[in-house]
């Protein structure tokens, strides 16, 4: 996969101007594509619908956002502007199993916008690379988790963050999003118990002589 | 979440007769919607082309399967009838690499019929449910896989099957279908070898009391 910047054609990306006239539209048009992903299906959803529910000129949302796809990256890459960081509970399996109820419950609640976003994203080739960058920056931000229990002597030092991470998240995701189980109130918990374990054991041990990310070329 | 079943309109299901005129139909029908899939978008795809494709006429086509989504869940369905076990390496760890392994491969050739039913999961609640029940079937089968390794001494009796094939399934398709991350070709035998090492350490041993599903409505 090419990065996901070297497609983008930036044109089409609005300017941030905070507080500025640009930044207030831009704010208007989000929260009423967000408004409508949570109101009906994707193939519902038109451009004029949600230039009307934004009070915003139709002509100015076709030319900054050109389709639904569009205003959909723009969606994600939003999400990727707040301030979110994961909570620090004082111990690892406290912050891995917080962090998976905090996904439950976006994926689970009516409506919901997380899942919505997921769906759309298999929908727009734009809005699959704006995900992929949400994902990216999202377990960026994760990392602080395994560096809080290295410093506390929970984990070992050399032990890869992203992997321990994505062991504790992805069953959550898996379950609720491409298994569509019904609701398991103790995944969250467990799943976060599963990785803390498999930690311990050493199993997202960087092996000698490599980087944090350098098992992905070999 | 009710039963897929429960919702299912068993009259646009097609009748098993193997060997029969149906069966063969049927067939043709579903080797030409998978052959559509792997070649274009989800949304260029008609009933009409796909009867051209089958040989079938078009009348059939829409009164037995209605809509695209009709094709998708009868699809899945048809997976969910082959022989498919987990392969016996002789090893947990190595069933579940196999598995993976096999999981990898399959979401990332090219075309891939996996990845595109995944896509199409998300248009049709009909293909969403299908994809539910063929889940459902897959864990099933792989059930067989904990029962060997506890055979053979390498856990516990009382392990939650489903949950380490989970465990160690889930990452694979986290960062291929959802995240979509760059191939990682070390990924399927690290995500086996970490469920194993959780296995090991009690990750997924059903607390006393309880049976193996006992988990889900706590």
């Amino acid at each position: 996969m090419t990065s996901p910047a070297d497609q983008e054609d930036s044109s089409t990306r609005p300017r941030r101007r905070p507080g500025g006239r640009t930044s207030r539209t831009r704010t208007q048009v989000l929260d009423a594509i967000r408004a409508e992903l949570a109101e009906r299906e994707y193939d519902e959803i038109t451009l004029d619908a949600v230039a009307a529910r934004a009070g915003v000129h139709r002509a100015t949302v076709y030319r900054r956002w050109r389709d639904v796809g569009g205003l959909l990256a723009d969606v994600f890459e939003a999400a990727g502007d707040d301030d979110w960081q994961p909570r620090d509970t004082g111990s690892l399996l406290g912050d891995l199993a917080a962090l998976n109820h905090e996904s439950q419950t976006a994926l689970t609640e009516r409506p919901s916008l997380v899942a919505a976003l997921f769906a759309a994203s298999f929908r727009s080739a734009e809005a699959a690379r704006a995900v992929r960058r949400l994902w990216e920056d999202r377990y960026t931000r994760c990392e602080v988790i395994v560096e809080r229990a290295v410093r506390r002597g929970e984990l070992a030092p050399g032990t890869d963050a992203r992997q321990l991470v994505v062991a504790a998240a992805a069953p959550v995701y898996h379950q609720l999003v491409l298994v569509r189980a019904p609701v398991d109130p103790g995944l969250p918990d467990r799943a976060a118990r599963t990785a803390v374990l498999a930690a311990s054991a050493g199993a997202f041990a960087v092996p000698p002589g490599e980087g944090a990310e350098g098992t992905v070329d070999d």
